[in-house]
């Protein structure tokens, strides 16, 4: 069969409606969300049910075409980005966007693996209730997508990772069987818990059609400060201050050093009028859903004792919500202003909380004996030991290949650095295409090994997303 | 080789120290906790390292011998019980019980698979830390197998179960291979998340050597209350309403029955003064690690709404240290209460917390019809919609012949409504080889196909644990 019967194959189980192959519109599908690579595919398939994507599997394995499963097409690390043999096909779960049910008792939300994350939030914020996932690309990724990257982002000091917050999943194997475990219990000791396989496998191992969340109670009351850092500031020992004095109520705790804020701050109209410390800034918030709790004064007890440990220099707490949201948009802004700076090349880093100080002290003596004039934008979610390191691409310098050549050398002593103090390449980006050489090169061989098993025990035809994360047997050559 | 040449062969590898075959100290390895089924090994290995468990798990894959890891041996579902075959051979961890590491900054702590759950504890508590995980064996059980059954318990309304606790890893696959992932990352999108298998697998992948674990904030504030319902109180709704109230502070919300009072208040040599109300009682507690809550306000707050919803007719807030550890006494004891009046028929139900009630209301009638003189002890983690629905052996009758009558019949009229309301028969106990029919009738088709898959390709001769949770194949005939 050629290639053109095979999409005719598919338009035969999704009717035309289903299959886009129009070369024009296939472009933006292909290419991944930094814009580094752009893969080739015959057609991007759009099932509308479960059936749908059932049927589309078992073709699939029957022509032994491979399928790349894609929500909202952004990832960091090319996971839903198909290679360049042409003998890929997109997946894509946008058709499948149903919000099935709201459980406000059981606290859970079912929807569809291509519902939009922000759809979800706000379904489950009608009920007054919170889906404590957020992130950057919440606009437009999609549930599927954040189940296998296992998302973090934003409010993970409090409420964890996707994988902490998945009660249920349907989903179809390599082969086309059906895993239907809709179910909505916080507790459900039967055996392997297969969902978690499907968690964090960016689509190599099936594809995600549905999925329950949990909810937390919809937070009422906040309270949002910015500190201003000393230059010596413990940020380890400062996390675990604010974190027990601020009970379990703790939200958000994000570092942001002085020139990813200036970066935000040139991209914004109005930039709120908070700075950094020499020790950069900290975006710390508290939030409840009790009425009984005086967050204020709460914050108001913490700052202090945070100011007289002689780490934060400054603190400036929101008086109001335009001043609450000003403050958030200076952090999420940090992305738009080192695009607009020429972009980064960016380093997903986590390393255990004790060792973040240490982390950005030999990081920085690396950036600066690799190539003195180089510009960094660093800040993370360091309430769960991450760092986005990111280096500028310099004024006159392609991106692309900048982002090569540094991705083939001073990324990898980064790496090597975040290796040694027990910590990881990959914080919650995830792996995709860009990252298997790394998982290759820092992965413990012994998981290298068991996740191989899980792959070639999944789909052994190797059907599923080939090329991203692992592959079912020893690769000859990696990259 | 003969069954004592097998023998000699692994006393070859661990010392006469690290080998029993006395057949008197034998039989305790051999029973499970529930004193229902005596298996038979040939011996009970002790390994002292982990280098030893990878020789004995590589010398037992040469051999063919059958392994059965065990830790406290405290699995009410014969998880860590040999089967009657004589071929299997019992590997305890219990010499392998040092604390290796705590990082206080990072929140973790390092341990062998073989320390005794209240001795992390104790650990965790001295560096100013908590670990969240408690349960009525926590003085015997062990960590490796909180992991093997993804342990639950009392505080999982709050920190979650095992699983979510679990940064790493360091365990031996059934061909030797070793798995080390001892890293104590909050966030490592790096692939496969293979520790996750381990987690609820019951020693039916590899034996776990080593975990990293989460901790939180030592709590310093607590307020407990008890809180007696009326008769048609709603469950749930009370729950919904308090979790909102409390915030995030709600660390318990334990349902307990008349009858179970009763049973428990008779064990105890000064039961407290609370008793229940016509729907039965719930022990409340919050709990915080920050000095500027005032927690006794936020529970009476808490509770005056709760009286006002019209659910709960009276409430004790605990005045002293001493009356709470009463209060908490009194829900301990539930256990001890059932076995002295005779033993009891367990159920580790679970349900949609929207499906509480109901189940209560349907289970009720089924025991009903079933036998009238029927007495049951209902009590459970009703924040995590677990409920522990037992039957209490009547007088005069043989515990193990009513258990195994109730369980071919009662059990399964149960069993049947917890899952015609989404709900499961082991939330929180596992499968081990005494559920294991039960996961092939309530299971579903799709997960099962995973599980063998998953297991098939970590160890395809069924050498780990054969007989509990799952078999690589298709078995011929189920229990």
């Amino acid at each position: 069969m050629s290639p053109s019967d095979h999409v005719q194959a598919f338009r035969g189980v999704l009717g035309g409606a289903g299959v886009v192959d129009d070369p024009q519109r296939l472009a933006s599908y292909a290419t991944d969300q930094r814009q580094l690579f752009t893969g080739s595919t015959l057609a991007v398939l759009k099932p509308a049910t479960t059936k749908h994507v059932a049927e589309v599997v078992r073709l699939a394995a029957r022509l032994g075409v491979g399928l790349v499963p894609q929500g909202g097409n952004t990832s960091y690390c090319g996971g839903a980005t198909p290679d360049d043999s042409g003998r890929q096909i997109i997946v894509s779960l946008e058709r499948m966007d149903t919000i099935r049910e709201v459980d406000p008792l059981s606290m859970s939300i079912s929807v569809d693996a291509g519902a939009i994350l922000k759809n979800v939030q706000d379904a489950a914020a009608a009920a007054g209730l919170l889906l404590p996932l957020s992130l950057g690309a919440e606009g437009s990724c999609r549930i599927g997508g954040n189940i296998g990257t296992n998302a973090g982002g934003l409010s993970v000091v409090r409420y964890g990772m996707t994988r902490d917050l998945i009660l249920g999943i349907e989903a179809i194997l390599p082969d086309g069987t059906i895993i239907s475990d809709m179910r909505k219990l916080r507790k459900n000791n039967t055996g392997y818990d297969v969902k978690q396989c499907f968690v964090g496998s960016e689509g190599t191992l099936g594809i995600v059609t549905g999925a329950v969340l949990r909810l937390a109670p919809l937070p009422t009351r906040r309270a949002t400060a910015w500190l201003t850092l000393a230059k010596d500031a413990a940020l380890a020992e400062l996390l675990a201050l604010v974190r027990r004095e601020s009970g379990e109520l703790l939200t958000t705790f994000e570092f942001i050093t002085a020139q990813s804020i200036a970066l935000a701050a040139g991209a914004m109209a109005t930039p709120p009028s908070v700075g950094s410390g020499p020790g950069g800034a900290v975006l710390l918030e508290f939030a409840s859903s009790s009425r009984h709790l005086d967050l204020d004064s709460l914050m108001e007890s913490v700052i202090s004792e945070a100011v007289e440990s002689g780490w934060v220099e400054d603190a400036y707490l929101a008086q109001s919500l335009a001043q609450r949201a000003s403050m958030w948009e200076l952090r999420e802004t940090i992305p738009e202003g080192e695009k607009r700076s020429g972009g980064s090349v960016k380093h997903d880093i986590s390393v255990p909380l004790s060792s973040i100080q240490r982390f950005l002290d030999v990081a920085g003596e690396q950036v600066r004996n690799y190539r003195a004039d180089l510009e960094l934008s660093v800040y993370g979610h360091v309430g769960d030991g991450n760092l986005h390191y990111n280096i500028l691409v310099p004024h006159g310098t392609d991106r692309i290949e900048f982002t090569r050549l540094i991705e083939g050398s001073l990324s990898l002593r980064l790496y090597d650095t975040a290796a040694a103090l027990g910590g990881t390449f990959s914080a919650e980006h995830g792996v995709g295409r860009f990252k298997r050489h790394l998982l290759e090169k820092y992965g413990d061989a012994g998981c290298i090994a068991a996740m191989r098993r899980i792959k070639a025990a999944f789909d052994p035809a190797d059907i599923m997303n080939a090329g991203a994360v692992v592959r079912p047997f020893e690769p000859e050559s990696i990259r």
